[in-house]
């Protein structure tokens, strides 16, 4: 069976095999691992050594989110939120029930948000002392540039949180030129291909220990997993939590370093969409963006006039391919995504398990 | 290597192969396998169907036990803490941390709490509206008990939330015998022997219901695990988060009804508990506890004089035992745990690897 969401992705066997092992946290031996496993993670952000730092967390990205919000917007202030996404309203929801004021910023769900819209609504709103934003919204598809973005951010005074769940390890980042990012957060299952459970933020040192006392929640303190790290250590965890998915991830970031890094494995995710992105045309089916709008991370069509999309999820699955069962675009969907431990070769199968299930399902349109 | 800690505990290696699986946690194959192992945890803990409920949550265990102190007990409300270990500690912390007054029932770290010493307390301070106690302490190894407590606090009308996170599965609870207990919390990685990744609540639907926006905190709001389930069916994750675990759970509950259940796991863990508290007190050193308030998770010995604990650590790793790095009993300690897919023979190798190490360390001490 083929998996193509955009996330978790299939992984490598290796990957998989890692965890099969028991782990004392608390031990010694464990502290080296997960302190280098840390650095890794800080090198791929593009973080500066002693000015940025990794900063895990247990759980799901949403927490890891939510974590950023708390710990760099203090209780009761406000943040810019561009909306064009599933992820973006997520993003308010969490803030608002954190008690945080959300300005939202309209936009539609085709395109990146543009930095002249942005600069307009921080010009509009000077209560919002933060911008937070989405930088792959895997509802659509589209691709929001931090570094476009962060430039108007930057130029206003104001700081940003980037949510890059499903964009860390293959859209470019460089935190070292970002000095307006207080922190990326993102998890191990998406573009890194190594399996869910832990969440990652990686932060600037100087603005997560001002942030101290904003969290209100000891679990999704940002500043005090730094301070624990400074107090016992790198390799030291506030919390038990699914580390056999730490050993998982650095099997997986063995298999980024041997692709050669980002770039490569970016140039992979684009193949995989491009090929998808032709692929779904040729076979009739509208594509969701345009292409210049269309990146890299998973790929959306218009649900063809009929298709119910349990039963074409379902009829994939006879023809070996399973993806994402639901739509979160604002117009009826599917999406394949174009991520994880796979290639050409997949998105050939995908392609043609996306055919036999449109005629099995006597769905197929003339191209 | 045996690992001897109060957890993560050693688990068997079909519980740790059955993470080897990619997991697509939205599809409709995940659903019934999620609702089923949410059913299954319900019933051992007691509850009633159609009045406990599973309540998942990606992470560690203190965050679903914020999770339970936030969706309970209102912003600003008081809660009572028996103060008798670190785990009451940090459950004091984490409550103040989330808003929550705490009322701390000062208690020594060597015996549970009394019945008559709790109802004196909550006499005392009408505004505690919830009791939250820990019910196996791991930095000492006593027990608090929960029906003996909860009697009290349903006599003085008033609620309860348990810390079981060592004890679920091994130490008495029923649920359904508790309508005082709004939830008990736990994880998959102690007395269950599955793997560390997720936290459950087992809950009162109607507590839960009646708690909706409480928690200030999306991620860590009960309630709204509760009301996503009802929406979108019991086999629906909020989140993602470490679903392998959820697999190797699920084979660790194989194996728990293969020992016939919680009565058999209890006897082999108290047979574990008393072969290390007499052996350990055959090589001459001084259990930590009275012999009627050693649990059954955990043995803790005092220190013998002139014991380096991080010596000590290396040293049982060298004779092939890994125990817990640290201690947190008022006075200086090793442990050794009692719980996992371990029973006599491996005590009998931990005890040698103690004797061995402390000869080597010129510790041994007269018996």
């Amino acid at each position: 069976m083929l998996l193509l969401t955009p996330g978790p992705v299939q992984t490598h066997p290796s990957v998989r095999a890692a965890m099969a092992e028991d782990i004392a946290p608390w031990d010694a031996s464990f502290h080296p691992f997960y302190a280098r496993l840390r650095e890794r993670i800080r090198v791929i952000a593009g973080g500066v050594e002693g000015e940025h730092v990794t900063l895990p967390l247990q759980g799901a990205g949403h927490m890891i989110l939510e974590a950023a919000i708390r710990t760099y917007v203090a209780p009761g202030a406000a943040i810019l939120v561009p909306m064009n996404g599933e992820y973006a309203v997520r993003l308010a929801r969490l803030a608002r029930e954190a008690g945080r004021q959300v300005v939202e910023l309209p936009a539609p769900d085709t395109r990146g948000v543009q930095p002249a819209e942005v600069a307009a609504a921080l010009a509009a709103h000077p209560q919002c002392g933060h911008l937070a934003m989405v930088q792959s919204e895997t509802g659509s598809g589209i691709v929001n540039d931090p570094a476009a973005i962060g430039a108007v951010v930057r130029a206003s005074g104001r700081r940003m949180i980037l949510d890059a769940v499903s964009a860390f390890g293959a859209l470019p980042l460089d935190l070292g030129a970002q000095p307006e990012l207080d922190a990326v957060v993102f998890t191990s299952n998406k573009c890194l291909e190594g399996l869910p459970g832990f969440a990652f933020a990686v932060a600037r040192v100087d603005s997560t220990q001002a942030s101290a006392g904003n969290a209100g929640s000891w679990s999704l303190d940002l500043a005090d997993v730094l301070a624990n790290s400074r107090e016992q250590g790198m390799g030291s965890l506030r919390f038990t939590g699914p580390v056999q998915t730490l050993r998982a991830l650095d099997v997986a970031l063995d298999r980024f370093d041997a692709e050669g890094g980002r770039e490569p494995r970016l140039a992979r995710y684009r193949a995989n969409a491009s090929a998808l992105h032709r692929g779904l045309a040729a076979l009739g089916l509208k594509p969701y963006l345009e292409e210049a709008e269309q990146g890299p991370i998973v790929v959306t069509v218009h649900q063809p006039s009929g298709l119910v999309l349990a039963e074409f999820v379902a009829a994939l699955k006879r023809h070996g391919l399973t993806i994402s069962s639901y739509f979160t675009t604002e117009a009826p969907s599917f999406r394949i995504g174009a991520i994880g431990d796979v290639g050409l070769e997949d998105m050939a199968l995908a392609l043609g398990a996306v055919a036999a299930a449109l005629d099995e399902l006597g769905l197929r349109c003339a191209a």
